[in-house]
C-alpha cells in the first residue's frame, strides 16, 4: 500500500508552527510497512487542499490529513474531503450530545460544535477522547481518506486507532519491526567505520544511523510476515554490531542515559548528590525529569563561582588557586564534597569551560573535567567537547550520565 | 511573487527526522512578502523530485528546495533540477579546490567532492561557509529554483544571500514587517477576549496570536512599501495593545524572559543566588545558557531533601515539620538561604510538586511556591500549574523568571 501524508494550517504552512504531525504519522506507517510518497503542508484554503487531494488519489492508495477539522470557519478538511469523495456532509447528532456531555467546561458556541459534528456520510468516526473534533475514515473505490485533528496529543492517541484499522487490511503484509540501539563516545563516522561491512552487506534486516543529540542511534529494522523470524533476524544483526560496538551502546529503544541511571540507583537503594559548574544545573535538570527522583537524587549544587565551591563543596581555596577552578583535582574535590553535602553514596563533580568566554592557552573552550567519587572508587576523565555554549552544556551533561550510568 | 518549498530527504519523509528548514524558509519568505501555496516533503529519489518540481513549475515562479545535496549517490537534486530546467550540469573547478583547501581535515573523497562541484551550467553559486555543498540560483524563463543544503545551519547562513537576491526582484512588493510581543501569565483564550474588538476590526497590520513554550506570542504584521508607515502602524497597534494587556507583556522580537533577567542583574551590578526544589535545576540551567552569565550568576543550590534545604540554606527543620517542604514559609527561607549562602543580592526559592507523586488532599500536584528576596524587599507568590512533570517544571521556571524579571 502507498500513501501520502498532508498537513493542513496555515500556521504549519508559514512556519509559525514546526510539523511534527508528519514525521509521527510517518513514523507509524513506515512500522506497518506501508510506503510513504510524499508529504504535503497547505494553508487553510478548501480550492488548494482539494486541488492537492486529487491529485494525492492519482497517485496513492491512502491519503492521511492532519489539520482542519477544528470549529471555525476556517477548517476546511472534511469540506474538501467530502468534494473530492462525493459525499454528502451530515449532522451526526450523537457528535454534538457527546462533546456538549463531555467538555461543558469548554463552553463551546453551538456552530462551532456543529461543524464539528458534521461528517460525510458513509465515513467511519474516530472518538476523541482527548479533544472535540472526531476523526473520519473514509473509504472508497478503493481509496482511503483519513483525517485526524492537528492537535498532537489528540492526532497520536487516535492513530492508534488507524494503526489496527489499517492492519487488518489485505493489502498490507511484510510487517516492520525495529530496534533502536543508543550510541555514546563516537560518531557516525566512526560507527560507520567500525561495521563497514556489515553495512555493506545488509539487505533484511536494513540499518540506519541516526543523529541524535549528543549521540548517535542506530536502527535495524527487518520485514517479515512472522514476528519469529522479524525477531531472531533483528537479534542476530544486533549480536554482530555489539561486538564491534561493545561499551559504546549504552541502550536500546525508548531508554535514555537519565532513565538509565535513575533505574539503576533505584534498584542499588543508592543516593546521588551532584556538583556541577558549567553545565549550570542541566544534569540535575534531566536527572530530575524522571518521575520519582526525589527517591535517590538528593541535592546539587551549581557551583559557578569559586565561593561556592569553597563553602558549599569544601573544596580549598588554595587548591583552586593552584590548579584552577577548571582542573582534575577540582572536580575530584567536587565530587567528594557533592558526596559529603548531599550525604549520599555517589558524588559527581563537573567543571569546565563552556565559552564563548573564559578560555585561555592552556584552557581551552570546551575543556571538561568530570569527577565520580562512590564508596568504592575514585575516578576523573577529562574531555573536550566542540560546538556553542548550549551544545558544550549538552554534551558534559550526556559524557556525566554515561560515566555515572557506568560507575553504578 | 508566488513560492512552495520543497524538502528532499528520506529522513525526512519517514519521519526519522523532523523538517524544520522549510518553517525557517516559509518564515523568511513572509518577511519578503512572498506568498507561499504548499510545502512537500519528499525521499531521495530523482524520479519523484522531478514530478514535483514539474508540477510546482505549472504552478509558482518561484520554488526553494532544501538538501539533497551531500556528496553521496542518494543526493540528486541538482541532477533533477538540471532535468527539468534543461541544463547540463557542468563540474566547476573553482569549487573543487574551495572545499579541498577549506576543509582538509574532512578528508572527502574525490567523488564526493566533484559531485559537489557539479553545477547546472547558467546558475549563480552560493558559497557554503559552514559546509562542502554549495547552494545554487537558477533562473530561468521567469521561473526561479533555488537549491540549499539540508544542514540547518548552513541553510539559515546561505539564506541571507537568498534573501537578498530576492529582494532585488520588482516583483516582490509590499514589504512586510512583523513585531512579536512575548506575554506571560495568560492564556490565549483571555488575551483574545482582552483584544476582541481589535482582532475583529483588523485589516493591515494583521495580529495572529501564537502559542509559545508556557507563553503566548501576539505577532503584528504591517505590509505597507514605505518603511516608515510600516513602522508607524506597527507602533499604533502596538500601544493600543500594550494599552490593554499591560504587564502580561514581558519582551518583544527575539527577548527570552533569561535573557531579560540577565541583562537587569548585568546593568545594576546585582547577583543571584538560586535555591529551587521542584524545578529540579532547570531555573539554573535556563540562566547559565545566557553567556557570561558568571558576572551575575553565583551559584544554586537543587535543595530536593529536607536535610539539603536545613544544611545548605539554613531552612530550619522544625518549619520544614511544621509547615511542609511545600510551603510559603518555606520557600520564603529557601529565597533567603539562597541569597546568603551565594553571598549575593537578590535570592529566589522554588518549592512545590511537580508529580506525578507526591501529591496530599491539601497540596495537589502543580502547587508551587515562588519567593524572591531583595535587598528591601521580600515576596512570595502561589501558582497552580497544570501538565505532566516536565510542563509543570518549565511552567514554575517561567513564574520565577517573570517575577525575577519584575523585582530587578
Amino acid at each position: 500500500m502507498e500513501a501520502e501524508i498532508i498537513s493542513v494550517g496555515t500556521e504549519l504552512l508559514l512556519g509559525d508552527v514546526v510539523d511534527t504531525n508528519a514525521a509521527y504519522i510517518a513514523r507509524k506507517l513506515s512500522l506497518l510497512g506501508i510506503d510513504l510518497f510524499r508529504k504535503t503542508v497547505v494553508g487553510d484554503n478548501k480550492e488548494r487542499l482539494s486541488r492537492i487531494l486529487k491529485e494525492a488519489l492519482d497517485r496513492v492508495d491512502l491519503i492521511i490529513i492532519s489539520g482542519g477539522l477544528g470549529p471555525t470557519e476556517d477548517d476546511l478538511t472534511k469540506e474538501a474531503v467530502s468534494e473530492v469523495m462525493e459525499e454528502k456532509l451530515i449532522l451526526n447528532k450523537e457528535i454534538v450530545k457527546n462533546i456538549q456531555q463531555r467538555l461543558p467546561s469548554k463552553n463551546l458556541p453551538e456552530k462551532g460544535i456543529i461543524k464539528q459534528a458534521l461528517i460525510p456520510s458513509s465515513a467511519k468516526i474516530i472518538t476523541n477522547e482527548l479533544g472535540s473534533a472526531p476523526g473520519i475514515i473514509l473509504e472508497k473505490k478503493s481509496k482511503i481518506i483519513i483525517s485526524l485533528p492537528g492537535v498532537p496529543r489528540e492526532m497520536e492517541k487516535m492513530m492508534e486507532e488507524v494503526i489496527s484499522y489499517l492492519s487488518t487490511k489485505k493489502e498490507i503484509r511484510g510487517y516492520i519491526q525495529s530496534r533502536f540501539l543508543k550510541i555514546w563516545g563516537i560518531g557516525e563516522s566512526q560507527v560507520e567505520e567500525k561495521i563497514a561491512d556489515i553495512l555493506k552487506e545488509q539487505s533484511n534486516p536494513t540499518i540506519a544511523l541516526l543523529v541524535g543529540k549528543g549521540e548517535v542511534h542506530l536502527r535495524i529494522t527487518a520485514k517479515f510476515d512472522d514476528r519469529k523470524v522479524r525477531e531472531e533476524k533483528i537479534k542476530e544483526l544486533e549480536d554482530k554490531i555489539r561486538e564491534r560496538l561493545g561499551d559504546y551502546i549504552y541502550g536500546v529503544d525508548e531508554e535514555t542515559l537519565e532513565f538509565l541511571v535513575s533505574s539503576s540507583l533505584r534498584k542499588r537503594g543508592l543516593k546521588l548528590g551532584v556538583a556541577e559548574s558549567c553545565t549550570g544545573g542541566l544534569l540535575s535538570h534531566r536527572l530530575t525529569n524522571i518521575p520519582g527522583s526525589s527517591n535517590y537524587y538528593n541535592c546539587g549544587v551549581v557551583s559557578y563561582s569559586n565561593q561556592a565551591k569553597s563553602e558549599l563543596l569544601n573544596v580549598s581555596s588554595s587548591l583552586i588557586q593552584e590548579k584552577g577552578a577548571v582542573s582534575s583535582e577540582v572536580a575530584k574535590k567536587m565530587a567528594e564534597g557533592a558526596k559529603k553535602a548531599a550525604k549520599a553514596d555517589i558524588g559527581i563533580g563537573i567543571t569546565g569551560i563552556a565559552g564563548p568566554t573564559g578560555a585561555t592557552p592552556e584552557k581551552p573552550v570546551g575543556l571538561v573535567y568530570i569527577a565520580i567519587s562512590t564508596q568504592d572508587k575514585k575516578m576523573c576523565q577529562k574531555f573536550i567537547f566542540s560546538g556553542d555554549r548550549e551544545k558544550i552544556k549538552w554534551k558534559a551533561s550526556q559524557a556525566a550520565l554515561y560515566l555515572l550510568n557506568k560507575s553504578i
